[in-house]
């Protein structure tokens, strides 16, 4: 065990888009547990969309990152110091623990992990809160019906991939959209999607509007909205009567300026979304997974078996190493990557 | 009885706003009744504010009224010749009749009215489709919490009062707005709003933003929309988390080409709505009456007995004949009403 600790820290906040510029990395000695608290040595970083509306002073669910504070998220690793009952050294832990090579936190905010259940990746991704997320807004808030059309976007990354195999599994059509014609192949061969449209084969909402209303003869019942931006003008005007937007993230926005951005429409005026969302009698419903984790529980009890029996896949595009988390950050704003993006640091 | 019915069909569809060119007067023998059908004698015409809609030839939730076809909507009258066994003449009645002095309809399309109950043109108003449908979205999609804050636009209209009353009897804070000091005064005085807003008074969104903000406190948590426009782009910002936003008309964009207008909006970009929508959790849900009539029997239980104790009241501006029903339209769509807007013919 090294004495020193390293960790990221948001140097300044963005104008614009993001940019390694706005990081910067620390260095400090790692702390002694306190009464109750327990030390963690970080295997891998969990990065997520909604990091990048953090770095902005922008009103939103959750407070921004402070400049000069460490970039904050989801991370497991190794126990390798304990003042906490339930956690000794060698235990696996989930915890908020940031961008970072250890962390010292209270054993109450951790989760323990069991590593001969699932890897311990699995819990920043298909079994942590991205599936979560799918999970919740699919069936909660989509109320998927047999026979119905599911459209999402980042197909094979960890919230669409997940919401692309339950709807499948739920006797849904699902049609992914995806960057490129590697993701939709694996989209299709991998997720099982019926159907997945490379966005970027289509340049305007038109376009791609076009292909997907050949992709969905029947319509549109549950959009699940995890992109905004091109996607959204395309879909809305294919929704059927009745149809369900689960909306919990907007990542072709964030980098415009962060949530609340004034970023140009394309085409779908502000008057045409609204009266579409009347004339069709549409349910729209924002969310973050945060609010509902007292059904986490359901969650693993219903994932964690078909995980196990292969019925749900996942992918995870791993990075190497504390120094390369921002621009493995930077690059999945962009759709560079396929999967779960995580950084390993063991 | 006269042997001559004049009715007003759709002359021409409107391009921008609608004008009186766009209706005309046709005369016809009134017709005998056939089999199973019944004649009536309107005494009442339903002005609404979705005929609008329907004079475009724009896709909706109803089909476009044809060119040359009659103008549709609710009415009440008398029968004057049935030949069907649940009506006969002097009998009071509800249906469909359009913008008619004379209906011929199946029995079965007609809901029989009892004048000692009730004024017959209540069932147009109060007890009618607009009352329904404020009771429908405040109640089933609005789900008001006693001590939360509710807004409504056109507050001394019947779907306006009835929200704005409901909301005030299940413990709520009710801000109205309305157009006009005089319609804001009779919001408070005859309708129990704590405060109502002149939209004529604030240019712009900005500005009735700043007079909503001082009149909600607590913020907004169900904003019931039914105008859009500068109102929406005035109360979105103002959302509480887990707002609520039933969703049944537009009446602001109707004149700018019906629904799915390209119209401009002042401020509030798309990207910032969706984006309001995800952060603050919001549930915005788009909704017909016509699709929920089997609630109808549990509004009339619940709302009846309130118009009769005096809890519930309402406001009616009335027109006389049916030459003057286009005016009277067109004056409503620019707010020119202040109650329910009917026409009376006898």
């Amino acid at each position: 065990m090294t004495d020193q600790m390293r960790r990221i820290v948001l140097a300044s906040r963005p104008e614009g888009a993001a940019s390694e510029d706005n990081f910067r990395i620390e260095t400090s000695p790692v702390p002694a547990p306190g009464d109750g608290e327990v030390v963690v040595r970080v295997h891998y970083i969990s990065l997520d969309p909604y990091m990048r509306g953090r770095m902005d002073d922008a009103e939103s669910y959750a407070a921004p990152v402070p400049v000069g504070g460490i970039m904050g998220g989801g991370g497991v690793g190794e126990v390798v110091a304990s003042n906490h009952p339930d956690f000794r050294p060698g235990d696996f832990a989930f915890g908020m623990f940031g961008w970072t090579t250890h962390a010292c936190e209270n054993g109450n905010q951790l989760r323990r992990l069991d590593p001969a259940q699932a890897p311990i990746g699995t819990a920043l991704g298909v079994l942590g809160m991205p599936g979560f997320t799918g999970w919740y807004g699919l069936n909660e808030l989509g109320r998927p019906k047999p026979g119905e059309t599911l459209v999402v976007a980042a197909a094979t990354g960890p919230v669409g991939s997940m919401v692309g195999q339950l709807a499948r599994l739920a006797g849904l059509r699902a049609v992914g959209i995806a960057g490129g014609a590697e993701k939709c192949a694996l989209a299709t061969d991998t997720f099982g999607f019926d159907a997945c449209i490379d966005h970027r084969a289509h340049d305007s909402a038109r376009d791609l509007r076009a292909a997907l209303r050949d992709a969905c003869p029947a319509g549109v019942d549950i959009y699940y909205e995890n992109v905004g931006g091109k996607v959204l003008e395309a879909v809305i005007p294919l929704m059927n009567d009745f149809g369900r937007i689960p909306l919990c993230g907007v990542i072709s926005w964030y980098d415009a300026g962060g949530l609340g951005a004034k970023a140009a429409s394309e085409g779908l005026s502000l008057p045409a979304l609204w009266s579409t969302i009347l004339k069709k009698f549409l349910s729209v419903n924002g969310f973050i997974i945060s609010n509902h984790y007292d059904r986490y529980p359901q969650f693993l009890a219903d994932v964690g078996p078909k995980l196990a029996s292969g019925e749900i896949r996942y992918l995870e595009d791993v990075a190497e190493g504390l120094e390369n988390t921002p621009a493995a950050f930077l690059s999945m704003l962009k759709g560079g990557n396929t999967g779960k993006q995580l950084v390993r640091l063991i």
